[in-house]
């Protein structure tokens, strides 16, 4: 294997020269540089991040833990998250928690034996208070826990506003939210609180609020639960639902027993994933500005790692995206 | 910071104990770990995977190399991959080269580096050559650039033939491909021939193979090409899509244009996603088995970091998910 020591003798420069262009020191000419370069590239030497994290009290990871990956809204997390990283130079160690809190502790130990910069944490809390006194920059995404772990999310009782205000513009006057069982520190809970209170404002009936059982959340199969719905609230012109994966099962459910949206029943989706202009009709959704909170949340690992203090609370606005079920 | 030598005194061992049981030495009792990981807990110890990567070949990090994230397909691979890396301790360092080769490039150096296992690679890999004296293993994914370079992916021939003797038996006489653009190396490509011989030995007109644009994969909008379809070809019965995408795209043209499916248009998908199963109608797709493929990929990686020889080519069987849209 190629050493330091034969790309300088290649390169025609001095081992400190490589070395000081490995570290990014600004002291080397763009002509060096490209000669260390090609030099690096004909002999296949890559040089050793590890041997260099180790003089340096963190390595330029940066971890993510989610409780899924193969879910609309973390979706767009991991994705956004990585591109924001990488765009800051930031390589991205990808968690799965699958919603166990045994799962995460393992992996924030992992991820602090790797020395990362910081750790986005868009998984469940519980027990969180553990890892206060962690030595590396955390913050929840969607969740707070309390003043002392920075956290980001979006405006979710705005984004219950919205939606309730949006649907009685249009006419509807028997609302239900439907959303996945709480999870506590879970922000989404607010959006039922905007909703109820748009509703109050209108002097609209207090919408039923019906929640879907735990697996239905990690199967994302919740048709017994709109079923229960349509049962239990015949007359229902409008619904609300915490996350698009719902409202794209009630289109499947109106289509099957032809209920027109939006004549009969209207609709408001959560989070304005690409599954909401993919459906038949295309799903009127509150955005959450995930690429925008993604990005703050890299930004602010970056901040705190070079000792900057970072707000302990930082919250995005919403907005509704119109299309064709309302 | 506590050392080593703090958890080897709090839980009562020698230093050399501890060192054993952080390098995974099966000679140290479950009733010794347990007391050294209390100790490690009590001090908040991380060991340094860093140094320890160090002394040894490669790290415990696996890359991964996908065009984009936030895509059904590549979103069901980043979730497989994740877990069967994490099921064998591996941690994944995720890329996304935004279908830039030059990225790609970036990426692979970065991921040498880091002394990674191996690298999957599921990306685009025009010029892939470069990297064939690459050493770490590495393997493509759903896509074959030549005998040296592993590769696995699924039965694409198979998966086009099943889908129109599906539609052919459904009835369908007059038939259309809608597909991305063609990718050099895809072996995607293969579903259209697949398709054509089922035609061929029903003896059913060869159906035409309608491209769309470059730009649409990335933005994943197809419309234009779909209403390009439905003027070309007004006497279509029955449509095969290269993805979930393009195919819930025609269900909102349908949807729109009032054409009934399966009554008067039947439609059968690629990949079988998430997204087939969320379409009203729910769509029949072709299923590729994603998770199998990816722990397959993780696996080989594995097994070459031991100095195995892995087949150059392996390929998955597919079948046929039936559901409302045939």
């Amino acid at each position: 294997m190629a050493t330091l020591k034969d790309v300088a003798e290649r390169a025609g420069v001095t081992v400190t020269t490589v070395s000081r262009m490995l570290n990014n020191k600004v002291c080397v000419s763009e002509k060096t540089r490209s000669r260390i370069q090609a030099a690096m590239n004909e002999l296949g030497y890559h040089p050793n991040d590890f041997a260099r994290s180790l003089s340096k009290k963190s390595s330029n990871f940066i971890g993510l833990i989610v409780p899924m990956a193969d879910h609309a809204f973390f979706n767009s997390v991991i994705a956004s998250v990585e591109r924001h990283a990488s765009e800051r130079g930031l390589k991205l160690l990808l968690c799965v928690s699958n919603h166990a809190f045994e799962k995460e502790k393992e992996f924030i130990h992992m991820l602090l034996s790797n020395k990362v910069q910081g750790i986005i944490l868009a998984s469940h809390t519980e027990g969180i208070d553990e890892f206060e006194s962690i030595d590396a920059p955390l913050i929840t995404l969607d969740r707070i826990v309390n003043t002392r772990i920075p956290a980001v999310c979006a405006d979710n009782y705005h984004g219950g506003k919205l939606a309730g205000r949006h649907l009685i513009e249009r006419g509807c006057q028997k609302l239900v939210y439907i959303s996945d069982t709480p999870i506590p520190y879970m922000e989404a809970s607010k959006r039922y609180l905007g909703f109820c209170d748009a509703c109050a404002q209108a002097g609209v009936d207090r919408p039923p609020e019906v929640i879907a059982a735990d697996n239905q959340f990690c199967q994302m199969d919740y048709h017994k639960t709109i079923e229960k719905v349509f049962a239990e609230h015949p007359d229902v012109d409008g619904i609300f639902t915490s996350n698009d994966i719902i409202a794209a099962q009630v289109i499947q459910y109106c289509h099957k027993h032809q209920i027109a949206i939006p004549d009969q029943l209207k609709l408001v989706g959560y989070d304005n994933s690409q599954l909401a202009s993919m459906c038949s009709p295309p799903l009127t959704a509150i955005h959450q500005p995930i690429d925008d909170i993604c990005n703050y949340a890299v930004a602010s690992i970056v901040q705190a790692s070079k000792g900057y203090l970072n707000p302990s609370q930082a919250v995005f606005p919403v907005t509704l995206v119109e299309r064709e079920t309302t």
